[in-house]
């Protein structure tokens, strides 16, 4: 039997201390409606950690013992220290896989991994969100239909200032007429990457089973392999060079 | 336990049989040399299937049990009925994985499923390949040094005429001073191909332990993933239009 | 002063011969709306071909004389000569420009290009058609707003299975629920191709501004560049190689 | 006649400050030698700036004057201002072209445009440096012949650690053994980002007809676009919503 991939769910969990509407939903917090999914799932090891923890939840100890990461991030973006960001970011570098969910998109370890504003449109209006499959052979896809309808989420539109993603697996429609590209993988270092648009905090966007399998199969598909060890800097010659 | 991986080994098998000196590093085909490594790996079930079978070995049959089929021709390439390759081509956009090894690269199927002609410069001079690993991340990495050596391949140089890959994972490095794009990944439909270098038939390149596992580990990143069946054509709307 | 981009508008040409309804719309043909705005273009030497003609107007003296090739076929794709193709993607390769136009998606020369399918979800309802911008630096998208707008349009949808682009420039939203990647960018060898969903033949949308814009900045971006000539086959090396 | 593109050539201007043998190739900077190049083609104005002028020469209003900018570090890099990074980073998501050269790669805006170390094997020994034209459909390779040859450069070797470039152009190749994805393009919001790998500070690299060629390839192929005025936030919706 092999090791149990170690997931570390993290929530900023704010919204739902202070908003009884948002606490009504996720009573818990949104990390324990993810991770109540994932701690049923065959072969994860499962953890949460959040923001008021001491750092964040997210020491080196707990890093170091983390194959991926999901995020959900909102309202305290900034109160995240730049120290953690660092840390998450040499760890995804050296393969830790990362799933940002929803609002995430602008959380600084996004920004810093993507190297642009991945600003967007937005507008919450309760719109229904369908993302269409657009690669039915990746992964993240597995046991799907054609497209995913979440009946109320907020509009995230196009233009999504993110780099091209090595893998577009999800593009979304809106009826307010906009599209986004909902599911985007890339590669970092020797991390996988993956960016999923739903998750809107006054929604049960995530005890929606569709959208917890596709949780699932990402934080399957971003786990890290055993890749070769490199090594930086100044380097021997592997041939023989002819005397200079 | 989960089913096993079917895995069909295609050898065009006609150096081996006209050639004794290629016929004494593979006395039983090339075919026999990767299958015999594959058959040792759990939960690969492998079948090989050659040029001068019926069919080429390669029946609606052999293929609806296949999920990852790997192809190595050279001298008769023009052989290959363009029946079989409509089928392969089909069945590999239907989602079974494709693995191309050396000489390949100037396969029917290959070609046709790249679009361009695939051509490349070579030279029989027994050097050494070093090929680097540009993804550590990469599954098809997994288990290797930062890079892997075969102590006399054919040279394949750049210009390499194919699309870029969707992923490059190794670049190849020749003591005659060329450089070749020597793993490349592409997803076409739902299969997933992968390109690899190594493989002159008149080296035993196939029975190297590392060029063995760089091949298991690529038919089993190739595996087909069960994503949503694609309906194409006239198509009802899924929200209600206005009256026109 | 540079030489002219030399232009080949290639059509079909039948619709408009045999429905009155879509004479009404294009009298002199699909080609001669596209080949209309081009010639008013500074920089631009433009001339069409059709299907009916002898090698459909596609000789190798005109494809040697032509720099970007644009495509629009739908009921006879089938009646384009394989001969032809063969010649098209050769040029193509070397360096000719291809722009393909809505349902040439589902023609010869671009299901060669591609290597896959190129099948698409469809439906004629005369739904507007918004394709959005995720590119904004792209040459192709010079001088545009957020969106396009098309008023009456052929739905598209996806699965449009096709590999994935080089570079994604538009993405359209269909009122009826669909989306679709109607802009994308590929290089195959050393051309450029270039595929613009909007163009149904009963609607005059080749007429519209921003189309045509549109349909500028994609030939102008398609033009070859003058690189290396590259040389396949046996090669010498070009460093010293060990006495083997 | 079109408006000149304007180019601002930065240079750290360290090295040939204190070392006279560096001195001794570059007299009056490396900046100067690129500059001087670029001056005599037709279309371009250019300026230079430099670490040690006020705000690196890099104000507001000099960038905003700006269409591309060169980018040359290597010993000062944690010198540079993180306002002034901030303020280039702007610049490029907002549609300024950006090549960097060589030892760039560790500065901290090539760091931040790409979010990974871009740390890579490197070795002084005055080696041979071969780029091989791996598209040459490019712009960047326009003019070339299929491989660029630099008689005395610092090694830099794979693994580069970088976001798989969205165009591969040139792979490097050295004596030792290793190679290199030695020119890359990126497309980082509506800006374009080139990474270009020879130039280091004590040979004359600069000053080779070939390498200027490739530095005003890519300052051309840099130039912005423009395109549409993206508007992020909140939206309001393009099409009625049914009341919720």
């Amino acid at each position: 039997m092999s090791n149990p991939l170690r997931v570390t769910v993290w929530n900023e969990f704010r919204h739902e201390k202070i908003d009884p509407k948002i606490a009504a939903v996720y009573p818990h917090g949104i990390h324990e409606a993810i991770a109540a999914y994932l701690r049923e799932q065959p072969g994860l090891a499962v953890r949460t950690a959040t923001l008021d923890e001491p750092e964040h939840g997210l020491t080196e100890e707990v890093l170091a013992d983390t194959d991926v990461l999901t995020w959900w991030g909102h309202m305290a973006h900034e109160k995240v220290d730049d120290a953690v960001v660092d840390r998450v970011q040499r760890r995804v570098l050296a393969g830790v896989g990362l799933v940002v969910l929803h609002s995430g998109h602008y959380s600084k370890i996004f920004k810093r991994l993507m190297g642009t504003t991945c600003n967007l449109k937005w507008r919450e209006a309760g719109e229904k969100s369908r993302l269409w499959v657009v690669e039915p052979g990746h992964p993240i896809a597995a046991g799907l239909g054609q497209y995913v309808e979440i009946e109320h989420e907020e509009m995230y539109g196009e233009r999504f200032d993110i780099p091209a993603p090595d893998t577009l697996v999800f593009v979304s429609w809106f009826p307010g007429g906009e599209v986004f590209r909902g599911g985007c993988c890339w590669n970092r270092g020797s991390g996988r990457i993956f960016y999923f648009q739903p998750g809107h905090e006054t929604y049960p966007t995530y005890y929606q089973p569709v959208v917890r399998q596709i949780i699932g199969n990402a934080v399957r598909w971003a786990a890290p392999t055993a890749g070769p060890r490199v090594v930086y800097g100044r380097s021997a010659p592997l041939e023989p060079l002819a005397a200079g």
